[in-house]
């Protein structure tokens, strides 16, 4: 069942050559969101992996993380808070710069998106270089949450985006 | 039932004075989003609207439309679909342009994103002037998916989106 999950999500990627660009080999997961039964397995799939571990809270990284992260969150009947590019946020935010290959960006978190001491499980849809992910769980730390897992749909393993989280739980359903 | 969970959301949704210009007061949905009980009621709300409509899809404008169109793909079993700005999407896209205030901006579908004949619910968080949820209607309409409502969770009802949207089924949970 584990098994077949992860070979099915494996196989319903879509591999796209050169995007966004030249030499990148981009997965495309609006083929695996576009099979609903699939979709429901994979968020039951992280329901029974958090059901007993007293998360309180899902973080879900813009914007494919708000996808996966807003199911989960439904799921589990428990709050979502939103890590956002700058100026998206409405309200008072705290904010992460992290480095890029050329330059750097950030991400930013509502003050009170996460209470002091919750345990919280970070969401985004792919781990790559692991940057932005890393910038968001300082931010909930500087809001005094406590991060139980990062999760992700899809690791690129060869980019070593763990080294980025070294410290943290770090799961990934489909390893490339 | 019905009535009170308007009123909870209605109260839930935080006003932000002069964002992100001045003079506009955003009605921020993270406080909504925060209370995993309150964003369960909301979806299971727009499941028993679509339950028995025969509905095979959820088409979802990028990126407050991910959070509930994913959570409402996941509760009904079925497929989800992405609406992104331009450049997003990495497969072959369908583009449709609107006006803004000054200028214009668009938005883009895969073109596999929706299969012909399907009857799909156009998902957003905030019916504003309306532009992007036309434009959405448009892609939709393309790719030959048949519109059987477009649900937003806030309708700001003096700007009037709804003339935008004529012809089209349009539902809001609250309005304003």
């Amino acid at each position: 069942m584990q098994r077949s999950l992860v070979d099915e999500v494996r196989s319903a990627i879509r591999n796209i050559p050169d995007f966004p660009v030249r030499g990148i080999q981009f997965k495309d997961i609006t083929t695996v969101l576009a099979r609903g039964p699939l979709f429901q397995r994979i968020i039951d799939h992280y329901v029974a992996r958090y059901r007993e571990a007293g998360v309180e809270r899902i973080v879900a990284i813009e914007s494919r993380g708000f996808v996966l992260g807003a199911a989960l969150a439904y799921a589990m009947g428990i709050g979502l808070a939103l890590v956002r590019k700058p100026g998206k946020l409405p309200y008072q935010t705290l904010r992460a710069a992290y480095d890029l290959e050329y330059g750097s960006d950030a991400v930013e978190i509502h003050q009170d998106a996460v209470l002091p001491g919750e345990r919280v499980v970070l969401v985004d849809d792919l781990l790559a270089t692991g940057g932005t992910a890393a910038a968001a769980v300082r931010l909930i730390r500087q809001l005094e949450g406590r991060v139980h897992e990062v999760a992700f749909l899809i690791e690129l393993g060869e980019l070593e985006g763990r080294m980025k989280l070294a410290g943290e739980e770090v799961y990934s359903l489909v390893t490339f």
